[in-house]
């Protein structure tokens, strides 16, 4: 896929009338309409993607994309970098934090090293390797724009090939060390984001390390020109023009600032757009791909499912921006795609309920 | 029960030891420490209450206490009174919101007639029928002090019940048409709070019932002296003789505003602390249960386990004064015990992960 290929593409919209067929339902069954609030408003949104008033989301996948940083170099994490790649492994092996959250669940995990420095073997673990990891991106781009696009059209070919096989609704996840600050970098670039609002401590950095962390994303910002001060003027350009170029320039901060994992969620997300399959954001890194998902490729963030709030201050502005709601918020901030998969439960409880309980009107009055 | 006999209860305080036993526990497993946030407070908090570092809650009751309210006769609610029974039977005929949205969570749900008008029979209902439901609180006391007390001990006693059949932990939930004006008026008494801010619309009042239910909340804290310019003075008594007025002036709050649902539930929030089980708030109504328990008998609220926010306003104070902070946020208005409910499988998961996931040193690092 070339990069013109990709920007082109375009999203076809989610069926508004499925959406009030489903809202029309919920609101004859009997219990207070709108009583289970937004949980209505998701069932309503899975069956506008998949164009059905009676979606079927049984069958659950959560992809976890692993890949390394080469941003670590500049020491923004106390986690050895090495971690991505055991966690990874475990993962393949089903011992991981994720697996044991989702044992009983009954949802698909499958981890993918789209970009481990190191060779993970065994287990369930998809090899899709396209770099040992992205480059320093303080010294140059964190990906060339082949990998970038690879990593992408990889993630949307992902999509494509679960919904073949069955997948109803696919979770979004991650895994690799110093993600937090490629992430926060990103959502700072598109957002014209502040980085001293926008940065938070992921797994819980020291206030030195924070403060690197904080440099770092300053830093290469300013290399690329999307410092604060240095924002684009698009004098003179018409509204389709500018958007257009707005395009090109997310994609660019895409491979400037990286990761790899990013890169392939964001091809999830385009995929899921694309395939009619609603995908599940999670934490920060998941976020970050969403946006720049939706700021590529116009239209993506209808096919998008709010999971949790986790402890990042920069997953708030971007889920209004993405006009998303998490309907769980306990400061997780655990990545592998744990909020996602915590989202499923609920939804299947509130589906059950769809599909079973009768309308008010059907009721035995007799007797009381 | 008298109530010097009820208002003399102490209760005993959780274990710190298992709450960091648990807590240190959690933090060495191979995962980012307090990764899942909110979640690992709630484990650390049920060992604490049963005082064990591997507490088991695989049993879980849901009690649904079920009661009328005289107050609906000032028309505080489009719902009529009927509906209050016809849910009650549907409940325990499996068929309600609740028993779907359930239905293959393994929770165990016990509906309870503790106050009906009308004589409800068959399926798993269990009738304890104080009175066919409270008194109009504009005219007379809702219930009188043997009412209140009855309810009250019963709910205790239905917790003790529990445990011994197994229950490990206990989920609140209430069916009471016009039960949301009982709950709010009771929570304005209390936090001696402003009917204007807290009165919230329930399950979608119109803007001039919404006018009359404030109101009513408004005549019936003046009624019985609690209006905001009235406030009781415990001038020159000491500090334990103004806590012996306080908890009988809540004592007394129960009985004049009602209801028998939220009377039943102050006994099951009591009985859980006496006999260390857990127990989950749930929306308004339970949340004004769980209050009032606090303030009639000082130590109960350690033993409380927030599950949602709903769409009432007066939730959030609430939660406030007692430290809990829900986990799901989703603007549910559904009662029944339905944010509780859900919050059951998430817990299930973490606990999973709890007992399964191996500590970070014994994780193999080979070949990575």
């Amino acid at each position: 896929m070339t990069r013109e290929e990709l920007l082109s593409i375009t999203i076809e919209k989610t069926s508004d009338e499925k959406y009030q067929e489903i809202k029309n339902t919920l609101g004859e069954l009997e219990k207070p309409v709108d009583g289970l609030g937004r949980f209505e408003e998701i069932i309503c949104k899975i069956g506008a993607i998949k164009q059905t008033s009676k979606p079927d989301i049984s069958n659950k996948t959560l992809v976890v994309m692993c890949a390394d940083n080469g941003i670590l170099e500049e020491g923004v994490s106390d986690v050895g970098g090495y971690v991505t790649g055991v966690t990874a492994k475990n993962m393949s092996e089903g011992k991981s934090l994720v697996n044991l959250l989702a044992e009983n669940s009954g949802i698909n995990i499958l981890p993918i090293d789209i970009g481990i420095n190191g060779d993970i073997e065994g287990g369930s673990l998809l090899v899709n390797k396209i770099a040992k990891g992205t480059k320093n991106f303080l010294k140059e781009p964190a990906m060339s724009e082949e990998e970038a696009l690879s990593a992408i059209s990889f993630g949307i070919n992902i999509v494509k090939k679960l919904k073949d096989e069955g997948t109803g609704i696919i979770l979004t996840g991650d895994m690799g060390v110093g993600n937090s600050t490629t992430a926060v970098a990103l959502i700072c670039a598109i957002l014209e984001g502040d980085p001293n609002v926008l940065t938070g401590r992921s797994v819980g950095l020291s206030d030195s390390l924070y403060q690197n962390k904080l440099n770092v994303i300053f830093e290469g910002l300013h290399k690329y020109g999307y410092d604060l001060d240095n924002i684009l003027v698009y004098g003179g350009c018409d509204f389709s023009e500018r958007e257009e170029k707005q395009k090109e320039r997310v994609f660019e901060m895409v491979t400037n600032l990286g990761g790899l994992d990013i890169a392939g969620l964001i091809g999830i997300y385009i995929g899921g757009a694309m395939y009619h399959v609603p995908v599940v954001v999670d934490g920060i890194i998941s976020a970050a791909a969403a946006l720049a998902a939706e700021n590529m490729i116009s239209g993506c963030k209808d096919y998008m499912i709010g999971s949790h709030f986790g402890k990042e201050p920069a997953t708030e502005i971007v889920f209004n921006e993405l006009e998303i709601e998490p309907v769980i918020n306990a400061e997780m901030t655990a990545g592998e795609g744990v909020g996602a998969v915590m989202l499923m439960p609920l939804i299947d409880m509130v589906m059950n309920m769809y599909y079973k309980l009768k309308p008010s009107e059907e009721l035995d009055f007799d007797g009381v």
